[in-house]
């Protein structure tokens, strides 16, 4: 058991109404700096992103946007428009641009998909990320799809196509890597998926986490975009945020069928991109950026594999496998998620994601993200003194506060 | 009547073909870069913006974000989600939060109002912005109100209401000052209005503009906002793109009765703010920033003042009265607004809005936008040019070229 002076447990009160203001996601640390000027957040472990493509990109940006002036423009003038970007977009990725959907990021195109395209039922996966099913319309009916503990949550591809066959939802969701707990569908699977499920009007795959995932030992890109042509159901979906650390921008796009992109152009959307995420979509299509943005993704992999390796070395907790940036941990020995959490972000400055508010998830869990090498060892060496501060009898551990 | 050599041709040619990708609105600057690089702009009075509100935001950007270094946060961070930043509005502009929604530019409230609110019939005065009438969903009767050419296309408020309650529409849109003519409606007009039409579900006023308004010789703000809570139908549209001259950022704001933000949020806009924006928020909220803001307004002003002047001295055009910060210009004597365009641009590297797309205007006309008093400046002597060339015999005319 955790515990707190009278001090922290005010702050821990304070925590609570934050996180319930926020409802089903995380307060941002802008937020928190304002509303909880006490807490002085450290390492935000909570956020999902690659710290070393952030410093790339800020290195480009301070070259090309700042140091020649052009800020201004970027700030003062209208960006181009959806269409244009598309057009950037599709020379890169070799895809018609009729079948690219720039968003303003990824959630306005999970909003724009799911309020547009899915009318009766659509299945979910959970535990999962809240927006799937928060933003259905009124009168869409929500399947989940339980993904089962046994199975460290990763999905049984068997089950999953018998039971879409059975309800024959028009939607059906599958993030890969899933969100919250990292667990990675093979290529091959979600094909066999696709062929499978002919019927099924869409089949929205959220590839936010794909540049983290790997199938060789070379760790090489893997991606469905290129299958839309093929499969006219499948609506691929793409945060930038993570893989590129560029949340602030607000950058994502999605590949489907060019009747859905000219239906969404048809009334809406059209300058979704702001000037900075106009600059992110150009820089990402040329093959400089893609160079050494490579290195970054690899060299960021192989830290966030030492940084599971030593996360499973800790005692009283679990760690669910992942190919994502972030794992899912169950704590165990009577631990508290609110209580760790809490702990963690008062004594250590880690900001981590309680994981109470998800759906399917049967324990105390709380959300890991992996960030640099240096903030990793810290948040390792944190936990493991707040793990063993739990096991020490009260009477010490009331004479540490 | 304008004459073009062959290499000119080329480039009108050209220029169609821009403006035709662009569907109802006029191809960006960057868009122009890129597809049009043997012309170079060197003033875009297409674009409606306050150049000096620009210059005085990006002084405090620089000072506060890029000095400071907290760039980074900005790009790298999830901003705020949208109630967070109607928060600090609601304190500055003495509003409940639970009235405001945050938008990703000033479009994306029109078209969230207008596809979730509007079920049966909107009455749109024209001319006006396109987006209001292009974005209304299928099954949704569009009555246009033409305004009429001898009004100089100002509205004429009995008859408005009149046409209204004959109609029985559930949404009805004024944009004040109106795009693209800057024809204004007084407070005390729109506020009988709002008396006369209580059975009207939605009353949007678009003030993307007001900021260019005034009913006082002291050129005081007007604005509706604060009568949201006397009249729960009334909704008023803000862009911060114009009088603050930041369109790349992509900020607007929505003040409207709370079951409707609620709706909205409800079922997504949670992350449509990205850093800049949330950045630009805050600051627009402060005491220091908004003084200042207040100088450069009302400079711009009479600066636009001086401006509408010296264009009313010009042979051969009309100019229509107006309270924004551009003009509608008439083209008399057989001159052809896309030749006239095209030849400001050619010639002058001036970019200009042909208003041909314009429905409910009945001529020849162009808008013109308030730049800096230099670049006004160059505006006059290049239109001057221009029609003194319309003018000319044509062997002259071709010995020139």
């Amino acid at each position: 058991m955790i515990k707190f002076t009278n001090e922290e447990l005010k702050i821990v009160k304070k925590l609570e109404i934050l996180k319930n203001e926020a409802g089903s996601h995380s307060p941002s640390v802008i937020t928190f700096k304002q509303k909880l000027p006490e807490v002085s957040i450290r390492v935000d472990a909570c956020f999902l992103s690659n710290p070393y493509a952030t410093e790339l990109f800020i290195e480009y940006f301070n070259k090309e946007i700042l140091s020649s002036g052009k800020i201004r423009d970027l700030l003062e003038s209208y960006p181009s428009q959806n269409g244009v970007i598309a057009e950037i977009l599709a020379a890169f990725m070799n895809i018609n641009p009729k079948n690219i959907f720039i968003g303003n990021g990824a959630i306005e195109i999970i909003q724009a998909v799911i309020h547009n395209f899915t009318e009766k039922k659509i299945i979910i996966n959970i535990p999962t990320f809240s927006s799937y099913y928060e933003y259905v319309k009124d009168g869409v009916e929500v399947v989940f799809n339980e993904l089962s503990k046994e199975d460290h949550y990763t999905l049984d591809i068997g089950g999953y196509i018998s039971l879409v066959k059975k309800h024959q939802p028009d939607t059906i969701v599958l993030i890969n890597p899933n969100n919250p707990n990292g667990g990675y569908t093979k290529i091959a699977d979600v094909q066999r998926m696709l062929d499978e499920l002919s019927f099924v009007k869409n089949i929205l795959i959220d590839e936010s986490f794909i540049h983290f995932a790997y199938e060789s030992e070379t760790y090489k890109l893997v991606s469905l975009t290129h299958l839309v042509e093929r499969y006219p159901n499948l609506i691929v979906l793409k945060s930038m945020s993570k893989d590129f650390g560029v949340a602030g921008i607000r950058a994502g796009y999605g590949i489907m069928r060019a009747e859905y992109v000219a239906a969404l152009l048809n009334n809406g959307y059209l300058w979704n991109s702001n000037g900075l995420a106009e600059y992110f979509f150009r820089l990402y299509t040329r093959r400089d950026f893609a160079l050494k943005y490579e290195q970054v993704r690899v060299k960021y992999i192989m830290e966030t594999l030492d940084f599971i390796r030593e996360l499973q070395q800790l005692p009283w907790i679990k760690v669910y496998p992942s190919m994502a940036n972030f794992v899912l941990i169950e704590l165990e020995e009577g631990i508290r998620s609110t209580e760790f959490v809490a702990k963690l972000l008062i004594s250590y400055g880690i900001y981590v994601r309680t994981c109470d508010d998800k759906i399917g998830l049967k324990g105390q869990f709380i959300r890991l993200a992996s960030r640099s090498r240096q903030e990793n060892e810290y948040i390792i060496s944190s936990m493991k003194a707040c793990l063993a501060m739990n096991r020490m009898p009260d009477l010490i551990h009331e004479s540490v506060n």
